[in-house]
């Protein structure tokens, strides 16, 4: 299992890389919730979301030999164009695997990044297959979307930046789709401060870490059909869900509409946008289950790539002022 | 004509209620530009613009003789709510006199604060007389949007956060109204960094500020037909202009247009809603009329209130990805 020190390792390599992205408040969101709120912005890191940390941190642990063959991924996300970049500043090349109906955005912005994109027909193909047969044939590296030590590590360096402006939070509410950001943020948080509950949020169609978690076992589920794109994995990872299952106090669900109007306040009143993903631990603060009240609440915003018409389409009917 | 100083007294005052708002960055954009961007955000500013800052400074300097009898002030923008809040977080009251075509969210906002607010007739009646009526009648003391040195030395705060990040900028772009924001920081910002250039910027059809500062006196325009509904004041005070007077380096204009395309990309790369005002000086940088390279600059973002749906309407034509 990771350990602090990873995390510590993990910031070492990064933080010339990563942006020190801010804690935004908001008084009207905490008289809203009535509990004061932390909102870590990682929807304005690079490449939009954290997922440059992790990928950061396992591309630049790669030997001289490793970096000269280059590195393999499989991605129609974020963790796409975190590998990308990451590649592209440590002088090495990537390829990514993408399926062929990923949104134009994302496969232009992966590109921009200077990553090769194999597609592949989504309906009659595996990427898993087509990224492992690259990797043998041509040497590169495969990097994980979250099932790895460096990536999870790379991904709890968030925790490190809140605890940089806050030193107590009572909760802190993450976003879980493979796991990578709960299980190294669990880590980060738990070191730091020693009485935060880590909370982990999933959409109620995305179920499969709530399922795991309260069975002690990995549960896999069909692909969800979620707005929160990021929870479209079918599993957590064996190395995410031994962090998750020692280290996080509770995984809880909402639905895609509460996701949506979560998505409307953050919006309204933090001013700033957010993709489905990032606004499922928001929707879960507001909705309350854990009856909480003046407490002090960290809440993770993992990204923010989402295209501007989709956007529109999800937020136009309009259901608060 | 203020001085240094008297941005330091202000910020005394307002250091405990204003948001440190922080000063964003990003590749992409710097990118886009060739120059280095810091934006400091005031959309994440308390009532979702700067407007707190001078009027919390205002409203903190009155007597307890005044305080007692209240404030008053006209604005059917973000002032209103400024002046809204500051009289709300001094325990004094405020009435407030909108035009009766208002935007409704705009109206519940200033009321959420605790303000009075006085509808006129914006046909038929003007606001300045019902203002200063009220004033009279009632010993209310008026709270001016910009004409007044308290107002804005207040708005300069802003120069001193900016600072705080950032020891040396080559130029910062301001948006022009009536020129509190642009006077208080030429003050504060050209004392603190000795070779600044501060460039205000206007839209085309409120180019009031532009024919002032090129004619060397207060030109007054028609209510501009501008999507910048902050720069629709039709003159700069004699307080504000005789400050860019002596420390503005220049005035430019932007199309609405170019401001509409602004915001898209303030939304597409840095993930922030801003209100048409705020996105003019960065239409500018982009424009780049003055042919900036590699240059360190600093916009300033001066809000964020736009209701959802203008603001969609506004961006639903996409121009770039």
């Amino acid at each position: 299992m990771i350990t602090f020190d990873d995390v510590l390792d993990a910031n070492r390599r990064i933080a010339d890389v990563v942006q020190q992205t801010p804690l935004l408040t908001s008084h009207a969101l905490n008289d809203l919730s009535g509990n004061e709120l932390y909102f870590k912005c990682e929807n304005f890191q690079r490449v939009g979301a954290f997922k440059i940390r992790g990928a950061y941190n396992k591309i630049s642990s790669l030997s001289a030999d490793q970096l000269k063959r280059g590195v393999v991924a499989f991605s129609s996300g974020n963790h796409a164009q975190g590998v990308a970049l990451a590649a592209k500043l440590l002088n090495t090349t990537a390829k990514i695997v993408m399926p062929n109906n990923s949104p134009k955005s994302k496969l232009e912005a992966t590109r921009a990044y200077g990553a090769q994109i194999i597609m592949y027909d989504f309906l009659k193909e595996s990427r898993e297959k087509i990224g492992e047969k690259i990797s043998e044939e041509e040497g590169r590296e495969l990097v994980p979307p979250f099932n790895d030590e460096l990536i999870m590590a790379g991904q709890g360096t968030v925790g490190l930046e809140i605890f940089d402006v806050i030193k107590r939070l009572d909760y802190v509410f993450i976003p879980v789709g493979g796991g990578g950001l709960l299980s190294g943020n669990s880590i980060s948080l738990k070191y730091l401060m020693s009485r935060v509950k880590i909370i982990g949020v999933e959409t109620e169609a995305a179920n499969d870490a709530y399922q795991s978690f309260r069975k002690g076992a990995i549960v896999t589920i069909k692909p969800p059909a979620t707005i929160a794109d990021g929870m479209r994995t079918t599993s957590l990872g064996t190395k995410t869900f031994e962090v998750i299952k020692a280290k996080t106090d509770d995984i809880i669900l909402v639905s895609d509409a509460e996701v949506i109007e979560a998505m409307r306040w953050i919006f309204s009143r933090l001013k700033i946008i957010v993709e489905p993903t990032a606004a499922v631990p928001f929707a879960a603060v507001l909705k309350n289950e854990l009856k909480l009240k003046n407490k002090r609440i960290g809440i993770i915003l993992s990204g923010g790539n989402i295209d501007m018409d989709d956007f529109f389409d999800l937020l136009k009917t309009k259901k608060h002022d």
